[in-house]
């Protein structure tokens, strides 16, 4: 696989800093760290984070004793360290030596942190700095595609093959350890999903239960796993046995929103025209207030990122986008049908992995 | 088991909101929401937030689609809901009748909510609302004590099964693995782990790798499981099989360092002193610059929480804390020992669970 090029990114969120007139680009562990500097730390009340400097080096703050592991899982070479008895918000502003006007926040950046920080520079003005970084991880490079590539071809055998296992009695939570299990094997790294049988795939976002596969039910599979943190994101909805003639007649117009969405998808078309194109499907065909969701989202190293593509979001795609495709039709006490698959936005775009999915008898 | 007793703790905040004339406690998807509100969500880029209100009754604000979720896995009847299209940020201050003047911020809420917010509220102030929560939380009812004693035997159980049935040639992650299925396996929860074998058990936090046991190993057993969400978090070092002269002299240092610490907690003792106490009997011993980190925190619905115990937390241990007593010796390049137990504080603390931990030959 191509490497990650760490520096670049470094390089261009700097010259972004130094357009916008912004001192400090304050960053803690987070998924925007991970993106940045490499390492893939969970958050904890001992401050670390990443700072790049318009006028400096970038700098990592952190607790002495984890000095070892912050330069053996990050793109840093040394650490700027507090010891625990130590105030960490005086040590960070000790380290750094320019004047500071103006501080970009990372979004997720604990209020906590936003709040003891704005103590040591009661003068800044502070900004929400996820127009810059976020921007820069919707459009993907191609060492990214090849990991998303990676993951979505994973998640789809993993989802297929539990398809192909099903047994009458299984539950939910069975056969969501199940899919799991599958997609891991194949990816060897964490993977998540959701599975709904029947009435509960009426519900989006349900959570697992202990409800059992009978012969002809619905079922709703969500799932994905990784390929070096780069997520997949799909839903396969089939029936365990014959189809209902209303399932068939549902899950055609969800296919055909599903076709229009992807051909709606190209750079420079404003976001929200593709949830539109989508709802228009599904809406002429009378089911539009049982589509109660945006059309999709971008997805990377999170599984939901920019771009969204709902109503609203007037932006253009740009090239290098990857955002999911996932009409649904959610029929209260019935069942629900989403299809969703992941898109690289072009000036055609396509499917990163492409499937059968007409799985019942 | 007792039931956990959502509506007090939300009375109890409405009242020290009052006290501190704060109009709104705004409180997004976390452990403080979890606490407050029985849900235990991720937080994600849709805004869901529980709100105290100084002069009005609590509201939930979340997407339209996610409503029946909501009342389903919360204390709330009913929710205050946005649709995709919508400003979220426009329907919560639609939602808010009274005149906001001032705003607490759960402290773990992102930068982006905060920023978002402030547009809506530009006169209001706003301040990090931990100071209330964060102690109400470190002080636990017996309901929480009694599930956290759960969690304890669970996760010594765990550990000294994982123990018994070490070989020869099993990796830290192969015995990590087999840790948390013991504990899980008893406590039908998540349970986490860290093992560290030799040289490796010498740097705390370290990642578990592919190092591989052998006879007469140190071996580093970092783990915990839950109970409802509360968490224990138990540390054995052992030897798997025969001590050398050297670990147990070290051995016996660290053991004194965490009797001493249990003598010094109680109610109205500085957190700090706890630390000095265990401190003073490693610095004795001549090993002090081998103890780099502090010597606890509090536990409960975090692994991390107040009180942390450690220079400079002049604040007095409360009844009904419960801390982390995890003194450590940490020899580079040869081996680590730390003896990590939970201890409820009271005019006499007590440890959680109690167990004989010499276990090697």
């Amino acid at each position: 696989m191509k490497s990650l090029n760490f520096e670049e990114r470094e390089n261009k969120l700097k010259k972004d800093i130094e357009k916008n007139d912004i001192d400090l680009f304050i960053i803690p562990p987070s998924v925007d760290f991970l993106y940045m500097f490499k390492g893939a730390f969970q958050i904890s009340e001992r401050l670390v984070c990443g700072i790049i400097q318009k006028d400096d080096d970038s700098i990592l703050i952190a607790p002495s004793f984890e000095k070892k592991r912050m330069t053996k899982f990050t793109t840093f070479d040394d650490v700027v360290t507090w010891k625990e008895e130590e105030d960490p918000y005086a040590v960070l502003r000790d380290a750094i030596s320019c004047n500071v006007k103006k501080i970009a926040m990372e979004p997720t950046t604990p209020f906590e942190i936003y709040s003891r920080l704005k103590k040591k520079y009661p003068e800044a003005e502070f900004i929400d700095g996820g127009f810059l970084i976020r921007k820069m991880r919707s459009i993907k490079d191609s060492a990214e595609i090849e990991r998303m590539e990676i993951s979505g071809e994973n998640t789809v055998k993993g989802i297929l093959k539990t398809i192909e296992n099903l047994e009458e009695g299984l539950t939910e939570l069975e056969i969501l350890k199940r899919a799991q299990k599958e997609m891991t094997s194949l990816s060897g790294e964490p993977s998540w999903a959701l599975v709904q049988i029947d009435e509960n795939s009426a519900m989006p976002h349900g959570p697992p239960s202990n409800k059992k596969l009978q012969k002809n039910s619905v079922i709703l599979i969500d799932a994905g796993t990784m390929c070096e943190y780069y997520f997949a994101d799909i839903t396969v909805t089939t029936v365990f046995g014959k189809a209902s003639e209303e399932f068939l007649k549902v899950y055609d117009v969800v296919e055909q929103a599903n076709d229009a969405a992807l051909l709606k998808s190209k750079t420079g078309v404003p976001a929200e025209q593709v949830d539109f194109a989508a709802r228009e499907v599904i809406d002429n065909a009378g089911y539009g207030k049982y589509f109660t969701h945006r059309l999709g989202h971008g997805l990377g190293l999170e599984v939901h990122e920019n771009p969204y593509i709902v109503k609203g979001n007037k932006d253009p795609l740009l090239s290098g986008n990857v955002h999911t495709n996932e009409p649904g039709i959610y029929i209260p006490n019935k069942f629900g049908i989403r299809i969703e698959d992941d898109i690289l936005v072009n000036k055609t775009s396509k499917r990163l992995v492409s499937f059968d999915r007409h799985i019942w008898s």
